[in-house]
């Protein structure tokens, strides 16, 4: 939670919310276990300004969700942006960090994000190596301490023109175990596409070689199976990111997640109102220049949510394994 | 259904199946009228020869999912991959087609896609201008003809090497209406993700200007809002591909899906048994050198799947205005 | 909200819950209209007493759902009886509040129920004629006053022995459009069963005439066609209860619930710790003698919720009726 | 299988059909054993006379579906009465068989359903003795020898007549472990409840002593908890029917449900037409005069569908003690 929030520096939103948890069901509060019920739990809002908000009222801001609102409800909320702000995500990273748990404790399954492309900028990490450590240790959340800086320097650039940028999130999940996903259509990649592609501003997945992997040839592209010394098969390359056939094989799990720029621009634009009147808007406000370093938490939680629910369905496969 | 399957010519399987569908419920046979009954279809395999696939139950071929599946369920299907096999598809396109049948048929939706890229070679493509018929014109239904013979090419020189190519199919579906998808997880961004990714052999996923985006500053890609005379609104650009929020906004909706190069090659792979023992492998039977072509309708299908889906969501999201 | 908590009178438990609910989302706190977001309520407990339920931590109260929430989750909250307790219903009513408002607003549709067998006591009751108020004029929540009278004997004689009852809780919804429920599994009369069975305490279901119908003949129970001088077809009996095939006929919904006596007792039961070990048991705290008054509007709620989603399912049956 | 079809005798209908299952997928034709793929069966139907129904296609037959299905659709398939026939519950039988088999196989449970009430006639049968050969000994599927003689010759009565009878058949699962059901919505109860009201011609279900429990006092009506020489605890009586809370108890479970006489008479009745005219109807083809013998199976079927579900589902609550 701690790493979503707005305020954490320069490069994010000066928006300071605290954006402490409150547990209301699922947790016995004498002894802190979970119970069986579902966990409720609620996250106040102690910093909204909405009177920032009332002159988009009437307006559509570019690239925002007021006008697709109003089409879809006939009607739409009128502080911050409603269910189409980023803040609807408090509740993604809270649920998450207990999916993360869960994964890591009955599977020591390990989980680390990063910004890897920020405005054309392209970091280079090694998928096996990073840590959520080497990722926070940078302000932009890069591990690539040489791509770190120029990415810095993009956000301020942008930001001194009023301006924005975006970039793309890297992720890794290791340690998934195979046998991981469904037939059809709740493939592993498909629901981690869902997953990823619900989070705001984002505009593209991939998993292994992604869109890279159309330019190889099946030769080049396939992953050769071999076994290791304890009888455990693994794939000698991953181009295919820990998934084939929509089930998890094993190998480290690779997938990336790109994000637009940040719509809200502290310069003028042309838009309408929702009387159809052509009008000049100019943002004011708490807005991130850029979200790449905040949704490093968010898609590392959204990973956590599709394997959680994923490690379950895999025990359901298998009838016959379970206790009885 | 009849672009669909194998057999089309020398670019895809030389597997002959006629793919007649039965339909066994949900249409009146006398009036060939819906019913409301839900309409089940089967397609029958006239052609599956199994006793190609023998020496395949024990082993385990390279970046398929004979493994990951074994991973799962402990055993699997000998015969042709089971549901991992592109062969279920049949059952998408089916469906797709009623899907289009609704959109065409209530709101003028019109969904075309085609192959943009083949190993490499990037066509150039009117969004707004690109029929079917420009499409089904080439073999590799690549609708730019300065691509489409590069591309055949690509795919034949890799066929006679024993391999494999990969590609990215492009689609277009215009006249979506505003408001269709939902706040928070079922963005149509997303479930049109799931959709995609949820196929065969796919990698990656975009809209609108997708991994792109990220190297466009908010000015550049901000979509500014404008009135027609008719009084409609619309964007003046469309960067978003018609989706903002996560919500249809009007515009023409633009996706992308990446596929990686066909996993079966005719030539000698190293790979393991069942039992983990190391053996050469090298694939017989009738396959795809390229799955490009044959995907375009796949793509078409999941597109139109989903919109119906929201169709009906978005009626429901404006309750007032339902007939009583 | 107000006729379900406790604190009523002498019939009812005396815990004083003022169950006021605070909005958490869904509606525009300047308009007071709804926004399209899902609508959360909350309803804290001011009046828990979690001391009176220290004792009970160790044993299995009987008929409670102590020992089963234990073979359940392996634990289970020490306080009130958790998700088991009766208090949860405060969501169904608060939740069914919302949906009565649809129903009457959209369809004029008007859900009656009310207390019509208590301790094998049986009241006579007009489906057609009985309102609300003439249920809340008793405080035993019958209209037959004949009835109500040794009704509320009965559960005094009851609560003086230490002892409980239980009884039936009859309900109709007139005005429900012909067309609503779904065939084969989601029957009108399935969902309503189960809506009805999740209520705590409830034994047994029926619609129209129920197991009273089994002692019919079909020439008695069927119920002939009619047309009306408007030309609406109406059935001149209605044993169906309103329901057939599944699907509303737009006669007067009928159905009852039955209530098994409460479970909570004052006086000594045997009974089994968590570490097997026989005890004697006797209740303190405050319970209701008979819940059957406060069932009523619980299963006002179940019906309105069950006929919302239905009435939202009927119209996506019509797809072709639906503006565009 | 065998046990549903019609033309097992007198008391059923005289069609004759086959009801020969053909398994389309999920079982190895090879090996016999499941695959983990969805298991698809089809019955198809070799004795349909549809003239039979040729002149219903304009009328609405009193107490059917016809004009319910009308009224939701617009329109109605025309022979046979579509999906309110009770033929459709051959499926549910047939996916019933599996279930019975996971729950024998995993649980050793049992489960037994007879014909307890026709006419107004109650057998006396010992919940922990029934046997399904027992059952099947009566060609009215009632063990009580007593009873099962008026029980066929009131049936043979209403046939003379032209009439038709309803009754009760109970249920009883034996071997289920406590755990099984979830808090609030998805109780046991509610889902058992929603499983037997979606039967065609049910109007009521109870669980344990159901409606009569609303007759006795909670000192009467309580199941004292006690040890079992082997640690197990038991309850000493069983009114609660194996279910406490929602969720099992592990004593026999206890089920009943009505199914009001059959809505096809030979016999002359009033009702509507299509455009409104009243007409005489008499019916032809061939129909049950009661449905009770041929619903035992289904009770079964749909209460192992149930419990399966319920298995699966008390395995996922306790995901700690799941294998890794």
């Amino acid at each position: 939670m701690a790493r979503r929030r707005p305020g954490q520096g320069k490069l994010t939103s000066p928006r300071q919310e605290s954006d402490e948890v409150r547990v209301l069901s699922g947790v016995d509060p004498e002894t802190g276990c979970t119970l069986g019920t579902p966990i409720a739990m609620m996250v106040g809002n102690t910093d909204a300004r909405s009177h920032h908000y009332d002159e988009l009222a009437e307006l559509y801001r570019p690239s925002h969700a007021d006008y697709t609102y109003d089409a879809r409800y006939g009607l739409r909320a009128r502080a911050g942006g409603g269910r189409a702000s980023a803040r609807e995500t408090v509740g993604r990273v809270a649920a998450g960090a207990i999916a993360e748990d869960l994964l890591a404790v009955i599977h020591h399954i390990d989980i680390v994000a990063w910004v890897d492309e920020v405005a054309g900028i392209v970091a280079t990490v090694d998928a096996e190596g990073v840590t959520r450590e080497l990722v926070d240790a940078s302000p932009v959340r890069c591990p690539d301490t040489a791509a770190a800086g120029p990415m810095i320097a993009a956000i301020d650039d942008a930001r001194r023109d009023g301006d924005t940028v975006g970039g793309v999130v890297r992720c890794v999940a290791r340690g998934v175990p195979p046998g991981w996903g469904a037939p059809v259509f709740d493939k592993l990649t498909a629901d981690l596409a869902k997953a990823m592609m619900s989070l705001p501003a984002s505009r593209g997945f991939e998993v292994g070689d992604g869109f890279a992997s159309t330019r190889l040839r099946g030769s080049q592209h396939n992953d050769p199976f071999a076994v290791r010394d304890d009888g455990r098969i693994y794939t000698t390359t991953n181009h295919s990111g820990g998934i084939q056939g929509g089930i998890s094989n094993g190998e480290t799990l690779r997938l990336a997640v790109a994000f637009k720029p940040v719509a809200t621009l502290f310069r003028p634009q042309h838009t309408v109102t929702r009387d159809r009147q052509p009008v000049v808007f100019q943002a004011k406000g708490r807005h991130d220049p850029c979200v790449l370093p905040r949704a490093v938490p968010m898609v590392e939680a959204m990973a956590a949510l599709v394997l959680c629910d994923h490690m379950l369905r895999a025990r359901l496969a298998r009838v016959a394994d379970l206790p009885r």
